[in-house]
């Protein structure tokens, strides 16, 4: 397979998008306690103002602003302190002129006032009698009702994964229900007569499965529930017969190994023997991650990965990744924001190709250097051992010592 | 309170640090497949070579390389077929002078042989007879026994949290059973008279508890069990009753609110009758954040985090993560890497005192900008509209409008 024959990774990304573009995402209600790293189904609005009403920001005394005009060390504002705003309570008072009533952080304004005083721009020299040592403005140390959030507004949108702020918020609205996308089923398969389960003993020229636990360990921090199916010969009938389980019990398959030329005929076979539209993707050109096989069968994506591990991470990461944030209904950007940081040596690339290299962070003077982890091709020590990736893109033919880059940390 | 008499971010979290280094750190094994997430307990050897044989990084022929000598297209090397490595066994072969034998990616070098030629630099004339239109070196289009992991070497060292690369490199060396830190187990608590649970009705003058959510699920990302304890009244008898059940059931207890002068006395008091060393920190210098409480129970520490939601979640970020991370013997440098995005506009701060501000991003004529999410102190919203933090160090009095900061994702 040459590279001229390969999918470019942005074309490769774009039709995966597109493949998926017409599935319905199922929708389910879960409580707050339980949405952390869920993606909100609908947008959620607030249905009454937030705050519910007028709070003070500061300890001290609620007071009609006019009344504190002119007001300063020198002479200061008389008042009549004419009671005091209990926490969690409405405020029952009604300011008139000349009054001032105690009030702390978080207390409700009484009628009447519009301005709170702090504790430290005033003194107090019996139970009734305030004098006020600063002039304050209307508003003045106050948050009004709706201020944060208005009744109506959104507080989070359609396809937003939640975060400990968004679940805040949701929190400060009354949300105790949440609609979200069901999480997305995948199947993690590995091929490969070579392969060995992890706890057996190794036999000369076997490996062990590294794929089912670095892929399934991938794929659930991007939200997936990951089903296990183990190993699978390089044969074709149990080929069939895992890949047709994984379809009947998953929203997306992900096989890694097949990439022999023999067994990748296998994987494209068994995908087109199960139904259409078939193999969509043959090879991308892509370092590491070359053999990668995409297909769809009725509207469930597979993927079929490189059997080194380094490269079904890599293409696990770029690729697979944009099937399951399709699939699980997720519609902010994909964030790849990168570290800067100079290289600190020469990296040559074939122009056509995005390559992803492993790099060690370091500091000097004041920034970061991006050390790039060399070793033969596949190692896993390169990934293992690595701070980040840097990506060099399809239409640059390498990076030079000096440069700065955009390490994407791992 | 004044900002003098607080405690700098710094000091605060060295004295967080200092105070829990004592503590020990229990173990527990897990399977790998649980993995992902939890800190090593001990430095993970390599307990034999990765990879275990010497392979085949190509499709192929193995033969040796001095027989190659000279080989090109005009000239052709001359090799007799003799056999076929098989993917997963052993390679019994003995490659004699003048032999090659066919090798799929993976495959176990033969003995007598030191070097793989590639299947497109050969052609084959009938079942025996190959030439070899190239010359290949020693070792070329090998990875040799040991050159991805040595037997011995450290594969994962102690306090590592765990990524699927880890994992990855775990599974590689046969690795079923890990040795990892047990989770933190976290008590947390919210306090204040106008607080009433999110499913509730709002009175007059209540607002929701926000925290008793936004905490949790801060402290579940960060790895912790969290036991939500919801609303303790701010009486001291139901504060101390609370906090001395939370003690017996969880290694670090996290309260917020009582934050007004009267609950962070009781919060004081309360810490300082279940036990010495009792109270530590009184407030700390950062905004916003300042009525901060830190304190240890024998050796179980006790945060009093403001009441506000965004400088309880700001807290919680910049320092009871100091002390889950120890608690969780994590080692690896608190990783604090930003984006650096174009300040839009001035930021003033006090010096002296550290400063967070929520900021949008942006981009424009391809570098990213950052925008101050403005509006009162505690909004909820400047934190769930946010794309990051801009952190203001103590030392300086402000960032300029064009100025390049870190912009830390949250």
């Amino acid at each position: 397979m040459d590279f001229f024959q390969c999918l470019s990774l942005e074309k490769a990304g774009n039709l995966i998008a597109d493949s998926l573009a017409g599935i319905v995402v199922t929708n389910e209600i879960v409580d707050l306690s339980e949405a952390l790293g869920r993606v909100v189904a609908e947008d959620i609005m607030a249905k009454e103002d937030l705050p519910p009403f007028c709070r003070s920001t500061v300890d001290g005394f609620a007071v009609r602003s006019a009344d504190t005009f002119g007001a300063n060390e020198g002479a200061p504002a008389l008042f009549m302190i004419s009671g005091e705003v209990v926490m969690g309570k409405g405020a029952m008072i009604k300011l008139q002129p000349g009054q001032a009533v105690v009030i702390p952080t978080g207390g409700m304004l009484p009628a009447g006032a519009d301005a709170v005083v702090m504790l430290e721009y005033t003194e107090q020299h019996d139970a009734s009698t305030l004098m006020v040592l600063k002039m304050v403005a209307p508003g003045e140390n106050l948050v009004n009702k709706g201020d944060d959030i208005e009744a109506g507004a959104i507080i989070v949108m359609q396809g937003q994964k939640l975060a400990p702020q968004h679940i805040g918020a949701l929190a400060a609205c009354g949300w105790v229900f949440i609609p979200v996308f069901t999480r997305v089923e995948v199947a993690v398969l590995s091929t490969g007569d070579e392969l060995v389960a992890i706890h057996e003993p190794l036999q000369s020229g076997q490996i062990r499965d590294v794929n089912s636990y670095a892929l399934a360990a991938m794929l659930s921090e991007m939200g997936c529930v990951v089903k296990t199916m183990g190993i699978v010969k390089d044969k074709f009938n149990d080929f069939y017969h895992a890949l047709s389980v994984a379809l009947t019990t998953c929203q997306l398959v992900v096989i890694s190994g097949g990439s022999s030329v023999g067994a990748r005929d296998y994987t494209e076979k068994a995908i087109s023997a199960l139904g259409d539209p078939g193999v969509l993707i043959h090879g991308i050109a892509v370092k590491p991650g070359k053999p990668t096989i995409f297909g769809m069968v009725g509207s469930i994506p597979i993927f079929g990965l490189p059997g080194h591990p380094v490269a079904a991470m890599t293409v696990c990461q770029q690729l697979v990744k944009v099937a399951v944030r399709t699939l699980m209904g997720q519609k902010q950007a994909m964030s790849t924001f990168g570290v800067p940081a100079v290289l600190t040596r020469n990296l040559p690339s074939v122009p056509g190709r995005d390559d992803f290299i492993n790099v060690r962070l370091g500091k000097l003077e004041g920034h970061y250097t991006a050390t790039p982890i060399l070793g033969k091709s596949g190692l896993i020590s390169t990934m293992s051992d690595a701070d980040g990736v840097v990506h060099i893109p399809a239409h640059i033919s390498g990076l030079y010592h000096g440069e700065i880059v955009e390490v994407v940390l791992t």
